[in-house]
């Protein structure tokens, strides 16, 4: 073993870091396959606005430039859509660098970082990076179990995440339960509530959380434009928090960490809410189509408002999503999550989730 | 004040971020001028080869997709690029990125960073981020004094951080002294030697350090696509070290950090050395021009062999650049690195040289 070793950070000496799903080429080449469907990283498959295409055009005769390290124009459309004072907005490299900004700036060894049983897999990553103390909180039938959470919370904790809806289960929290807790949360711990797949929502009772920023200074709002916005490919995120936690979190921002073209593309993106409106529609058409064909084939599944489902296999997982892959069907199997015998499913355009359901109903010889 | 600031890891609570280059857009607006020139951020005048903007309208098709987190073709190419196996290849959002991800691993309280003084800074800035205590060097007539860093390493020295050739000095280190260091630095420190500027140097006595990975394990060297290549708009750096290096350096990686549109870009502008070769032959040109016209004017400077070189002025460099900012040229004072009296500047086209120099002239009354 190399002596530098020895030297690694508390926390990190024990991380594992997450596991991103492959891109499809390579794993196309290694399966020896083509024309493969894709629903495996909750990513639109309607593509993005043609207006992002047309300011990355625009951009590449700036490609010598360091970008807007303050992210001025992107921050302040920003402010306008969640009507906020622009100081409140955090931009990340995706939300993934907001969430670990948080751990940085407000974990450290001796501290507790809360959240839920099968919560999104970067809450335990950032924080044990941050060689915090997890504390996981039993879930309620797949989603956030507030009442367990907020149990939990010593004199120790520092960040609560709560996912809403949450990744990898789909499951949300009503307004009324949400704000009940925070309310009960001391407000020297920070409350991140994570709103990567909100713009799926169409729930009534779903809350803008944005909102009340303003009654609750310790609460870190995330958004990010990898979902509905259709930009996974360029990484933008924000964070919406209290002027003085984004103060915080902008000391240990990388100063150029949202490129130039991510920059514009999100800024065109924030222009076209039509298209935005047309991928909710479809999705809604496409979990439906799912859940119809899981029922035909009498699956369970979780059910979830956001562009993904939870589907309930009777076997591993991870065996049938290796059975699926050699159909061409990449899923994402969420063993990782404790979830051994789920597996996870994007929607995608209807004759894609024909072409998995039909694969599904293959490999499980129904 | 808010309790959650309480809360704030040692470290970040006394932190200071980087600040920027204004962009241009911003700069004009506050300042109410146009067609300025800058030379304030070491950016490439010619820009970048135009296969990377063919590239980058490849990439439009895939926007919705994430990036490969795992960098496979770019790594792969950067290994040919240094002869070395790919798994010793870290990419990073920018070398910022890279840099912070060594003070993640490396460092924290209780440990200590060490640099020269006037060295880049983001040395200090990652370093205390994570906590550590900082040791600066004293430098010899502003460039590195190897032996003074060497007797300052410690039981606690965890990082050493080497700029080759240094910004914003533009001084750099020979092969000889350089191999000598490494090989009195225990094995349990990590030696950065930050190469950011290095396409620029044409020095014979100057080491590509990326050859020595096999005899020093505890090396990283730190690479950019954003100086000679002119891809700062995208943000790609990346670090070549041990293998073991790279895997610690990975887990506190983002997964997704280098966007699809930044890893296509480098791939692109790495089939395109001609265009790296031409902006060595302008830099060239470039500095001996603000070289002779610094010495018309009676001013000195510190030779540099990067593409920006720092003037010495008898009177506040933050005042003067001022005064270059109303006649439409933007320069970097460099007070923040204890050098009030200088001023860096960007080698630019021949054109931009000369407005810079005939406008400190007039700022300067000679």
């Amino acid at each position: 073993m190399n002596r530098f070793i020895e030297n690694v950070t508390p926390g990190i000496a024990e991380l594992t870091p997450y596991v991103p799903g492959k891109p499809i080429s390579e794993l196309e080449r290694e399966l020896g396959i083509s024309h493969s469907v894709k629903l495996a990283s909750n990513e639109n498959p309607l593509g993005a606005s043609p207006k992002v295409a047309e300011a990355i055009g625009r951009s590449v005769a700036e490609l010598a430039r360091y970008p807007d390290g303050g992210g001025h124009d992107l921050r302040f459309a920003l402010g306008v859509k969640h009507d906020v004072d622009p100081a409140r907005i955090t931009l990340g490299n995706g939300s993934n660098d907001v969430l670990d900004m948080i751990a940085r700036v407000f974990l450290a060894p001796g501290s507790e970082s809360l959240f839920s049983q099968y919560a999104f897999a970067v809450y335990p990553i950032s924080s044990q990076a941050a060689g915090a103390k997890l504390v996981v909180a039993p879930a309620d039938d797949y989603g956030h179990d507030l009442d367990a959470m907020r149990l939990r919370i010593t004199g120790a904790t520092r960040v609560i995440w709560i996912a809403n809806p949450n990744n990898p289960t789909g499951t949300w929290l009503e307004a009324d339960e949400l704000k009940a807790f925070l309310a009960a949360v001391p407000e020297n711990v920070i409350v991140v509530v994570d709103e990567a797949y909100s713009e799926y929502v169409t729930q009534e009772a779903y809350p803008d959380v944005s909102r009340w920023l303003e009654d609750f200074p310790n609460l870190v709002v995330t958004r990010t434009f990898s979902k509905a916005y259709g930009l996974a490919a360029l990484r933008v995120g924000y964070g919406i928090s209290h002027p003085d936690v984004a103060e915080l979190l902008n000391r240990v921002r990388q100063p150029f960490n949202v490129n130039s073209f991510a920059q514009a593309g999100a800024l065109a993106a924030l222009e076209d809410q039509a298209f935005i409106q047309s991928s909710v529609e479809a999705n809604l058409a496409g979990l439906t189509q799912l859940i119809e064909g899981f029922e035909a084939l009498g699956l369970g599944y979780i059910p979830s408002v956001g562009n993904f489902i939870t589907v309930e296999l009777d076997c591993s997982g991870v065996e049938i999503d290796q059975a699926l892959l050699r159909e061409g069907c990449i899923a994402r199997p969420v063993a990782n999550y404790g979830m051994p015998n789920h597996l996870r499913v994007t929607v995608g355009l209807p004759e894609e989730n024909r072409r998995f359901l039909d694969a599904l109903k293959k490999v499980l010889g129904r």
